[in-house]
């Protein structure tokens, strides 16, 4: 009997299986600030609020995250009358719905397995979607053609890009994948490259001309990256996350002709098409400006372009609905594009549908139209009132330098943090601008990302803010950014 | 003007940067049969028969896969009403909906940002969701407890596989991380080890046992394994997919105190877990009978538990809900988790709204609970008529060879080819039941997946087909089945 309990016990180890020190160290190596740190504290108060502990403040406001429905923003009608339609079709008969949305419900649930949106999809995506993605990017880039087949319906922009990083990244040692990104930039890219074992290749923005991108330092920064990895991809955000900036057509003539020159494959990550505000500003897709080049860029020049359904006017964050168009690629790296994605059987569903209406919307003349463009011509001349309000305010602050947000839904401002207040987080083993942004929240109860979650210039601090706060709000959030900052700059001067 | 010309000559490379030969070979060693070539060649065939082409059929019947929906399965009402009115929330003035749709709508709707479908959730999903699942978890096993911290919503069930695995798999060379799989098994768990550059380890169910597990196979697979890489993953597929057996408490009793002595990671897939048919057997959970166990084992096996609204009797594929149950997870490992799946922002909401009512579906005195014990008592009735009606029909047929369909969505019945038959698909470098599926769809428009696309002893054959048809279309089917097999038998004898 002893000596089956000796046996039973040797059974259990006192190790687990899967430890920090035995698990993925990609994943380990992965950071993600917009829902980091600062982000888990800030549920943590909501938290303490509701239980009662005193605070100087009364509520947490969060403009560390681009979720616009989370900040009041109405859906737009038609589109949700759809989904209802589409996900109970019983609805069909009642006569509470124009008719638009019936036919387009009807037409999404022709094109389902079933006529359900419970039905697995291609794994491509719904044909009669892809179709209307292409269309809708013909019409948007002035007739370029888009061949359906181009298109992949995706869970979002970020399912997209990690699978085309996915196909995109290799090897080892001098000859691993080197992945050019923007600094600041997004921090999907950098988790993304860090879960693949890839080399993060940084160029970085010119801050100082309104974020833009210099070709100078895309030659730089190439130089570099070719001493210790292999460089073929080039990732660009346009208009920018988090810097807000709008590209001019001309930088992204240049970026497309270095992008040939230098034999790189392009990304460009375009989910904020109808979001430019600035006066003077325009979208310039990459397609569009590739095949203005001509034939000898059009023909050759690979590029994959991202769009989603949780930007722009529509801000449909939780459906995870998204495309992306790739151009130029090899037709048998297109077989295995399509087999990777049928691992994953399909976007949801729902997702597709909504995408569908977002590249279809209510025309001149239909029932949905006039509601449609006054709901979505409400919510962006709202926001670009919000982004002059933003950029205006921080830059009364002393210490706060902020670019205009020509685009995109943040801003990006630069402030300057006192040397104590360096030493002291630093003393903690914390960026400085992790240390100030953690400040703010426990003091005001603002919610914001430091700069050091996005890249930033080596000796500069910045913090991102959405613009998507409702009005109100936003003029409070920023005075309560201005009070603070000025507390702050004071305590460690 | 010459030189000119040849420099912009020269920036054109013949060559693409993403090329077979460049990109990711681990991509390029996946594959997924469920939606492989015979599935695109069925796609093809019924686009051929829409434009008239002549074919010794009028339709093509899909049984590779388990699309319920697709296959003219009714979707649950509530649940379909409860969705229709999260998406329109205008709905819920409407008389037309039974009170506990419209009251659990509005709890489902408060738990959003917003109030909306549209916000993101948190990335482990919404609160309420995860408390609902955990009573669910409960519930099921007899009261074991469970704490919604475990529970993570995810994208499918697929999704949380990959997502685990991504943790687990580290190494190179003889470290390099070993994952043991059931074979046959479901391809997704082959590629997203290909994907992840893991080792397949492979362990044979017993087809003459009706596809038990046998503890010595486990331990011969293991100690085999052991001489090339380091298994520290088990995976089961309970009830089993694509053989449709359902484990007993026994042998899931000695799974777990197998994976306790080798110090092995357990996985638990368990989204048949409603799909048990066969009159003595009952799904246990991988939970409840490691929490029988006692302490012992209760406080120190890892184990990951997967569901989905894809299966059961909800079939709600397209809608991408799931979610995982970690027990005994490292805390550490539980926040880079956490972290992993925050870069991917939350699984879709519309999703984890269904996986909310699957956990928490009507109950007894509520309005919609008598419609909803009708319709799934209906489906599931169905579904366990229709696994006795292939398991018999199929085994009327010299040559073929079918374990009762205990519990799950498919048969993988083992189907004799004559020499002929093999010699000939061998000189076409095909797998000799890929050439026999290949022929019948052909010839019958049936279309199955190979067994070998699953995996399967060397010099066996099989076929996976789902019994998901409607009755008629499936009596068709198999009786289609029938004579293609006698046929295809003559000619290669």
């Amino acid at each position: 009997r002893e000596e089956v309990k000796m046996t039973d016990n040797a059974v259990f180890s006192q190790n687990k299986v899967l430890t920090i020190d035995t698990m993925n160290p990609n994943v380990k190596n992965v950071e993600y600030a917009v829902r980091g740190p600062i982000v888990q504290r800030a549920v943590q108060i909501e938290k303490e609020l509701r239980e009662g502990m005193k605070k100087p403040f009364t509520e947490v406001i969060k403009a560390n995250i681009g979720d616009a429905h989370a900040m009041g923003q109405q859906p737009i009608t038609f589109f949700r009358q759809v989904l209802a339609l589409c996900s109970y079709p019983e609805l069909l008969k009642d006569n509470m719905f124009p008719e638009d949305a019936k036919s387009r419900a009807r037409r999404i649930l022709q094109a389902c397995g079933g006529s359900s949106l419970g039905a697995y999809s291609a794994s491509q995506g719904i044909d009669c979607v892809r179709q209307d993605v292409a269309r809708y990017i013909e019409r948007r880039d002035g007739g370029v053609p888009c061949d359906p087949d181009n298109v992949y319906l995706t869970s979002g922009a970020s399912d997209g890009i990690v699978t085309m990083l996915k196909l995109l990244v290799c090897g080892e040692g001098a000859s691993k994948t080197g992945v050019m990104i923007s600094i600041p930039q997004y921090p999907l890219y950098s988790a993304a490259l860090a879960e693949l074992g890839a080399v993060q290749v940084n160029y970085y923005l010119n801050e100082e001309k309104c974020w833009s991108m210099d070709l100078s330092e895309l030659e730089r920064s190439l130089a570099e990256a070719r001493k210790h990895c292999n460089p073929k991809v080039l990732c660009i955000i346009n208009p920018g996350n988090p810097t807000g900036q709008v590209q001019s057509r001309q930088c992204i003539e240049d970026v497309i002709r270095f992008a040939a020159k230098e034999h790189l494959f392009l990304m460009a990550d375009e989910v904020y098409q109808d979001n430019v505000y600035a006066e003077g500003c325009q979208f310039h897709s990459f397609k569009k400006v590739l095949f203005e080049l001509g034939p000898q860029y059009s023909n050759t020049v690979e590029l994959v372009s991202f769009h989603s359904t949780s930007k722009c006017y529509m801000g449909e964050c939780g459906f995870r609905g998204g495309y992306m168009e790739v151009i130029n690629m090899d037709p048998e790296v297109k077989a295995q594009l399509i087999k990777l994605v049928s691992v994953r059987l399909c976007p949801a569903v729902p997702g597709q549908a909504l995408m569908d209406m977002v590249v279809n919307s209510p025309q001149p003349g239909e029932p949905s139209y006039t509601t449609f463009m006054k709901e979505r011509t409400a919510t962006l001349s709202l926001l670009a009132e919000k982004a002059k309000l933003t950029e205006e305010m921080l830059n009364t602050v002393p210490g706060i330098t902020c670019n205009p947000v020509q685009g995109a839904m943040y801003s990006f401002p630069n402030i300057s943090l006192p040397q104590k207040a360096i030493k002291e987080a630093k003393a903690l083993g914390q960026a400085p601008d992790m240390f100030y942004c953690m400040k703010m929240l426990e003091e005001t109860g603002i919610c914001l990302v430091p700069g050091s979650g996005f890249g930033q210039k080596d000796g500069t601090y910045h913090f991102r803010m959405t613009i998507l706060p409702p009005t109100d709000k936003l003029k409070l959030l920023l005075a309560k950014v201005k009070e603070f900052h000025q507390k702050f700059t004071r305590q460690y001067s």
